[in-house]
């Protein structure tokens, strides 16, 4: 049953251990206030709410389509060739409209937070109806995503994603039409008119990839999102490569370059298969790439590369992109352990490491939630150390153990959305999938 | 606490849905009398103990060295390189005994047969005490480890495991002592004089590696199996290759081949760096392949050529090893997903194929265990469906999105072993697991 909690408010939590910004600390005490951190203390005595186990500082979701949640089991048949998995997404793409859309987006951020995510970043472009007809609120599958993530007690970064082609000098076909806008001009118009009053939302943009947003238009969107968090597709299988150079002369991220896409406050998705060159050019422009690790094998992409990447100072993130999976701590120890497969080696990242990747906002807009300090957003994340999988681990080897299913308690802004393994807002979110998910096959 | 399960009777048990050898049907009806499947019906009214959710066959745990399972979690020091985990692992070896080898391993398997393994094949090495001496019952570490199964209600295959030499031409040193019988016809005759009297345990042997165990012996090894599993470490990491060719002219898998250990009855673990000879030799011996996903990615050995193999006809299945994670799906979608990984494409196997490798029980010689028909052992996994990783899916895409924590009700030899996702037999694994691991990092 879902119950009122207080938004506002000051709080004291007590953490059997914590982890802070010099490392794991024991008998923390986290005061909260209006939704922030205050004051954080070790060595302290049992106080207020006792969360035991070990609190983690809030995870960021930095790339999500939400709808794709609704194939996870589903497209094995025949094997599942990547065929299979595209004619199925694509499939669901054409059933959705803004009240179912907001059904499943409800139960996939439920499911988000039970697993430790306190904000996602939603690579949404799924805007219009049948045919890309505009809905009578041009808006409305955005809102369906803005009222699903409130619901859900999650951070929402919404990046409004320009998608007008099916390929290099390929025009939309099928259910692609729900995607476009025509022009970047429109879309830009059409994104700039949406301006939710949500607390917890942030607004950005995204380029689909260089194969969906032709050149000329890059750089109508990367002016648009001016700041903002900026997101794009880049290198995610070595076909968009080999179509890059073969339709423009340069590789995609070179084509980004040129035309104003890359920059610090812009976030580089998969970067799976790219040049010495390109990463070069990500670290110069201060580009963050953001990995999907289980996403990333569920579709055959490969294994990028992290370490390369980190070496040059180019920052690392984490999204569940397809939702294959939905676990920030899978998720997390692939980024080292598909390392460790590429390398044939072990000791990729040390854990530290793999926490600011895991806990990275920037990306979101965000960028004073995720660490547990004075001034911080009070988004509180606690982990059992005593399950089948964490039992007997030291607590800052967590992302090595735990799964999902260790989140005893979680708190965003100071509200605590997770008690007990319990969504406090909605009632049994895999209810809600199992319902949604089964509804929209049989439509 | 502890309950007393009869092990012997009739039963009916009614499955929502069940994975029979024709695939996934709904409404079936499985008897059982005196720890064997009687009749399997479809399509049938709720009757007996009903099982919500998807009933899989046992699933069968090829390869373990229980006491790796204190390593979990504890091994990523100054980034963790392979040192640092061999480090580890000895010390921890050097502090076993056969008390605190049994507490450890009942939690283990206990954590087993929660995540919904109904046997296990245990690759036994830690055989005397410090220096090498024996115990006063030499087979006091076999039995703490029959007796810690039995405790916890799975199936043993204890693989007693020759360990004569710390590399070609090393001799043992520091720990290694303890896993060493001096020659093989010590190993043998010691092996020989175990027959523990336990229901649910099968005896097998062990050649550790052709690293560990100098060519001369390897045909008195293979000869003292004498039909029963045989199971040998191959070609895990690239160096094992250099080395035994450096050392004696041929890869691992020609050593073990000229001296009569491959064969129906034998098990090559990892399998990992094979040539296109190699793979050809384990086909035309009709050995089998154990692939250890997790622990293969955990110590950075590489992505070993599953596809490849089943192509040639070899069987493969699956373990969980070092138990970095315990856990039936994530070790089964591994063999796929990693496949993919290193081929960039869907599609390897098909899910028939998939739930093949995870109930191999061939390997075990338990040729009668790992199916849900009349004659096979009363071995029975349900899993719910409609947990927040489960929910949606369709029942046989469930290696894709299941976990360890899905698995609801356990059956072995038609006891019921786990009810409600609680240990019938042991009162939470897990506080086990904690206690002795933290005692014995602290000895």
């Amino acid at each position: 049953m879902p119950v009122t909690v207080p938004v506002t408010g000051s709080s004291t939590y007590w953490c059997e251990h914590a982890w802070l910004p010099g490392g794991v600390a024991s008998g923390v005490r986290i005061d909260v206030a209006d939704g922030r951190i205050t004051v954080v203390s070790t060595g302290q005595p049992r106080t207020g709410s006792v969360r035991e186990g070990l609190t983690l500082p809030g995870l960021a979701n930095v790339h999500s389509h939400a709808f794709h949640r609704a194939l996870r089991g589903r497209t094995h048949h025949d094997r599942g060739t990547f065929w299979t998995w595209r004619e199925r997404m694509y499939a669901l793409a054409e059933r959705l409209d803004p009240d179912s859309y907001y059904r499943l987006a409800r139960g996939v951020y439920g499911e988000m937070v039970l697993a430790g995510y306190t904000s996602v970043a939603e690579f949404h472009y799924l805007h219009h109806a049948a045919g890309g007809t505009p809905y009578a609120d041009p808006h409305a599958m955005s809102a369906a995503l803005v009222a699903a993530a409130d619901d859900a007690g999650i951070r929402l970064c919404l990046l409004d994603t320009c998608y007008l082609a099916g390929g290099f000098d390929v025009e939309l076909r099928g259910v692609q039409p729900r995607f476009g806008d025509g022009t970047a001009e429109a879309w830009a118009e059409r994104v700039t008119g949406f301006s939710p009053r949500a607390d917890h939302v942030v607004l950005g943009a995204a380029v689909h990839s260089v194969r969906a947003v032709p050149e000329r238009a890059l750089s109508v969107v990367a002016e648009c999102a001016n700041g903002r968090p900026l997101h794009v597709h880049l290198s995610e299988q070595r076909a968009e490569n080999e179509d890059s150079v073969r339709a423009l002369g340069r590789t995609p991220t070179r084509v980004l370059d040129d035309n104003g896409v890359l920059g610090p406050n812009t976030t580089a998705v998969h970067a799976t298969h790219l040049t010495n060159g390109d990463m070069s050019t990500l670290a110069r422009s201060r580009t963050r790439a953001c990995f999907c690790p289980t996403t990333e094998r569920d579709l055959g992409d490969g294994i990028g590369p992290a370490t390369s990447l980190a070496e040059r100072g180019v920052r690392l993130c984490l999204g569940s992109d397809s939702h294959a999976v939905i676990d920030p701590f899978e998720e997390t120890r692939a980024l080292e352990l598909n390392d460790r497969l590429a390398a044939e080696a072990r000791g990729r990242f040390a854990v530290d490491e793999l926490l600011a990747a895991a806990t990275a906002h920037d990306a979101l807009g965000m960028p004073d939630a995720g660490r547990l300090e004075p001034g911080a957003r009070a988004d509180l994340v606690t982990v059992d150390l005593r399950s089948p999988r964490t039992a007997g681990i030291e607590a800052d080897g967590v992302f090595f153990a735990a799964g999902a299913a260790d989140v005893t308690d979680l708190l965003v802004a100071g509200r605590a959305i997770v008690r007990d393994r319990q969504h406090r807002l909605i009632e049994r979110p895999h209810a809600v999938l199992t319902d949604e998910i089964e509804r929209l096959w049989r439509s």
